[in-house]
């Protein structure tokens, strides 16, 4: 089953998805949510056949506009150097002990076919092409071999990142948060459909061209334990995310560097999912004057 | 005036805390919101005078449970380096360049009295007394001098840090984000109440005895600034919490390390505010087994 986050004539829902559009669960039973929280609380255990549903109810593809998977989570925990393709194209760096986690607000999202945000303060926009994994149970210290059954889906994530503010400070928060760099979609896809996470391909595309390919096998750190390692700080909540992290071909680590423009088109695609496809578009100075930074006045000399 | 979140006979609401207790906003106005981000969104140009409630409607401030002030922020932004006296406990850290910002999640948070859960994988559970911004007005691109019109008011925080577990990697976000280890309370001051912030001072006491002592004036940087950066990054929501960094004197740097114990008590007391007062209770260890550490079995010399 997939299941998508959208607006439609201006209302935010959710529904699912079929060959000829999108059935909202209110056309599917009565009282039904309206948000992908509250539709991953009330799905277990419904029976309904959005198949079967009167083509009157179902929107289609083309007259929504796709919200990100789950607008609003509690957590977004983004992991980072997963991929051994990726952490050896950074110069020096060893395969960590622990996965790296950084946490993404939600504004920081966007979804299917929004425009991805190149911001004025930067020219060094990249993307990240990853795998987006749901919690569909809530839970503490989940044991490794129970975390899949904590699962509600998974989708494709675009882990946009401004390379020069994930820079500013040891702590790459800032460059990981702009506003609409995060792009989630285009849906959910049940476990029961999508089936063995390890078995399935991340490919991300910039105008087309292949930048980042991959299996899910080569996670250095299986799904089942980024699910048991977050679970041990922080107690996961029904639609929070954990974001598996990229592999090998980001812009950063090309030679020259590529960063995204104004007008490009990126895609991440993984087999079973679908495509997740978003314009970039370039962000307008702001009219208030823009970022001045600060440089701190107290020093070493005058600490009172 | 002091707004306070809070539990009362198992129902979570928001009311105006004067001498004798807690007037909850039902008591002041008709269709009063229940939850402190729709308060701060419904309060301003409201006329209403709290003393003048009757008696009856007050909650004595025993009789409640205390929530954190914003139960369910979306973004909580901890600045981290920025008091000298906490950047020179640090051998041989720099005054950074920019302010450190790192993300809690909402389930980190815990209310005034409630226990500091110390986690069971670890035993180096920190204090660090901090104040605590919260946004009034949403907004990005915020400039300096328009920065204090966005804040609706300001709170004691306590950023619980676990530091085995912040060092793990590079990013100190898994130590920072255990359950319960933020306490933020005990109630939010308006800045007409509380004038400038930098003329108050932040004390962190631990079973009594004073462990860090600073003024605001002492920021290395401006909560101007910290407002500025954070919403040239991120659009900022009405409730979205700016923790502005602690300052020196915590357990980490001394000689010995003091870490907080099952029993103790740990206390942040703003002038202006009051007390954020919380007893630290060792979690036990879960049913489940509790966490494993996972090695990378995929290396340099088998990717595939």
């Amino acid at each position: 089953m997939k299941i998508a986050s959208f607006q439609h004539d201006g209302v935010d829902d959710v529904g699912i998805v079929r060959a000829d559009g999108i059935v909202p669960l209110g056309a599917l039973a009565e009282n039904a949510p309206t948000s992908m929280r509250a539709a991953l609380e009330w799905l277990p255990g419904k029976e309904f056949n959005a198949d079967a549903a009167d083509a009157s109810a179902v929107i289609p593809l083309d007259a929504v506009r796709y919200l990100p998977v789950v607008p609003n989570p509690q957590g977004i925990w983004c992991a980072a150097l997963t991929y051994l393709s990726h952490v050896r194209e950074g110069a020096g760096r060893p395969v960590p002990d622990y996965p790296l986690f950084f946490l993404r607000v939600a504004n920081s999202q966007l979804g299917h076919g929004e425009p991805m945000r190149l911001p004025d303060v930067s020219s060094q926009l990249d993307y990240e092409g990853e795998l987006a994994v749901v919690i569909g149970t809530r839970g503490r210290d989940i044991p490794m071999d129970e975390a899949l059954g904590h699962v509600a889906g998974y989708a494709c994530y675009n882990d946009g990142s401004v390379r020069d503010w994930q820079r500013h400070t040891t702590q790459i928060t800032m460059g990981k948060n702009f506003d609409a760099t995060g792009g989630f979609g285009p849906w959910l896809v049940t476990p029961d459909e999508f089936g063995d996470p390890t078995s399935h391909r991340i490919t991300t595309r910039l105008n087309g061209e292949v930048m980042q390919d991959t299996t899910v096998d080569q996670l250095l750190f299986p799904i089942e334990y980024l699910i048991h390692y977050v679970s041990t700080v922080s107690t996961l909540e029904v639609g929070d995310v954990i974001v598996t992290g990229t592999s090998g071909g980001v812009g950063l680590r090309r030679t020259p560097p590529v960063f995204m423009m104004d007008g490009d088109v990126v895609e991440v695609e993984i087999d079973g999912i679908g495509t997740l496809s978003n314009p970039v578009e370039a962000a307008p100075a702001p009219a208030s004057g823009g970022f001045r930074a600060y440089h701190p006045t107290i020093t070493e000399e005058n600490l009172s």
